[in-house]
């Protein structure tokens, strides 16, 4: 049978999603051997995104087939027993064999998280992004709408990225100013590698200031990485979760919850 | 001169605020040694308020006297440098002689947060407590004005308390739910050693509804502490800072900021 799971974590301890073959602490290769254990067999994942080192995911999917016959609730319980407390199993669902996490999923939302002050954060150092100078929000809104709707994101993608294409569609982009917090809500239907901190951080030149919002249509246009602002930093960076072209009975995107809205 | 100091910080990494003699990691030795760096002298540090393990602070004022003269952003700018990433100094200001952190504060402020959920968070492992029972908000308000006012709180305070006598008076508790989250906020004068954590666990039986509202008073009467409440853990408490019974020019308590209303 096919089972999914929503996952949380924090990303601080982790060297992003993927197993890496040389021992590195990764999300995916703790998770595998929580889900192997309450399966008593090898479990292997599929996950909706993969997440880089120190980024987080309130509603990461996965899905994984087993031989093993277990309640719903004894996935959640079973794993999250054996799990580090930094990775948490929320939910679990059986699906159809036909479902993939990672290709029924039509859209994904991430949300990056920066923190106003003069000076640095404590308490937030790991889970957000730090400015000393403080953001025009209206500015940086104005800025994301010129990356609505489908383009050649080439501008917006690491050097490293090894999508086959660079077009992308992005569904929405939200600005939102809580007190010293300003928070960019992304959703498309998949993302190039640094995409999305790669906007954050060009917007943030909009927010200070520096530039105005058009020059983020003119870098769109350029689809030259190297004409663009530095990728913003890792910690900031939600993974809130897909979106399925078909009800498979878990809701995502998860917000991060928590005493606030992260 | 004397300086005033708010500081922020995550209690995850340390055994409390206190300085102990066998090398523990405490926020006040990192404190105190980053500050003897800038003061390019030894300084040490008198708090608003001792926090235990685990215990984390947004709003943590103190006072230490130094000869050496700096501006005060210099204070702030130059502790950080040399103060590891899970404290920071947010404020300095220069202080008259008399003034004393511990004594001139006539009101302390601390923030309880707890998460429900039917299993574990990861994000917030270290930042709330969690609840896999939901809570009734409004039965645990109903409880704590219980509290309200000058009373002997014997039964809130922790068989290690070394207070010389259990009278306190607390001025208001705030019990708020936010979606998942319930936030309890307490003002009093000054408060016994773990009353916070009891108090917070006691109303927390009240929110299951494993007691009526009425019974916070009648512990409170009996002044025995073992007919309480499991002492609630540490990791949901934040302490927002002391008010200050004459201005010195610094905001406290300080909200924990961040993403949202922690």
């Amino acid at each position: 049978m096919r089972v999914t799971c929503v996952v949380e974590y924090d990303g601080a301890g982790f060297q992003g999603w993927q197993i890496q073959p040389a021992g590195a602490r990764t999300v995916q290769a703790v998770l595998e051997a929580a889900l192997a254990g309450v399966a008593d067999e090898p479990v292997s994942t599929v996950c909706a995104g993969r997440t880089d080192t120190g980024v987080h995911a309130s509603g990461q999917v996965v899905h994984f087939d087993t031989t093993a016959r277990r309640p719903e609730k004894a996935w959640v319980m079973g794993a999250n027993t054996q799990l580090p407390p930094d990775v948490a199993v929320r939910r679990a669902v059986a699906v159809p064999d036909g479902f993939s996490a990672r290709y029924d999923a039509h859209a994904r939302t991430y949300r990056y998280v920066i923190l106003e002050g003069w000076n640095r954060p404590a308490l937030w150092r790991s889970r957000a992004a730090w400015s000393h100078r403080s953001l025009d929000a209206a500015a940086m809104q104005a800025g994301a709408c010129h990356l609505l709707g489908e383009h050649d994101f080439s501008a917006f993608r690491s050097a490293a990225c090894q999508a086959r294409h660079p077009v992308r569609t992005v569904h929405a982009i939200d600005v939102r100013r809580n007190g010293a917090c300003v928070s960019v809500d992304v959703r498309a239907n998949a993302f190039l590698h640094n995409m999305v901190r790669i906007i954050v951080g060009t917007l943030m030149v909009v927010g200070r200031g520096e530039h105005a919002p058009a020059w983020v249509g003119d870098l769109l246009e350029a689809r030259d990485r190297t004409a663009g602002a530095a990728t913003a930093p890792p910690q900031g960076l939600y993974f809130l979760g897909p979106t399925y072209a078909r009800e498979i009975g878990i809701p995502t995107p998860v917000e991060p919850g928590g005493p606030g809205p992260v």
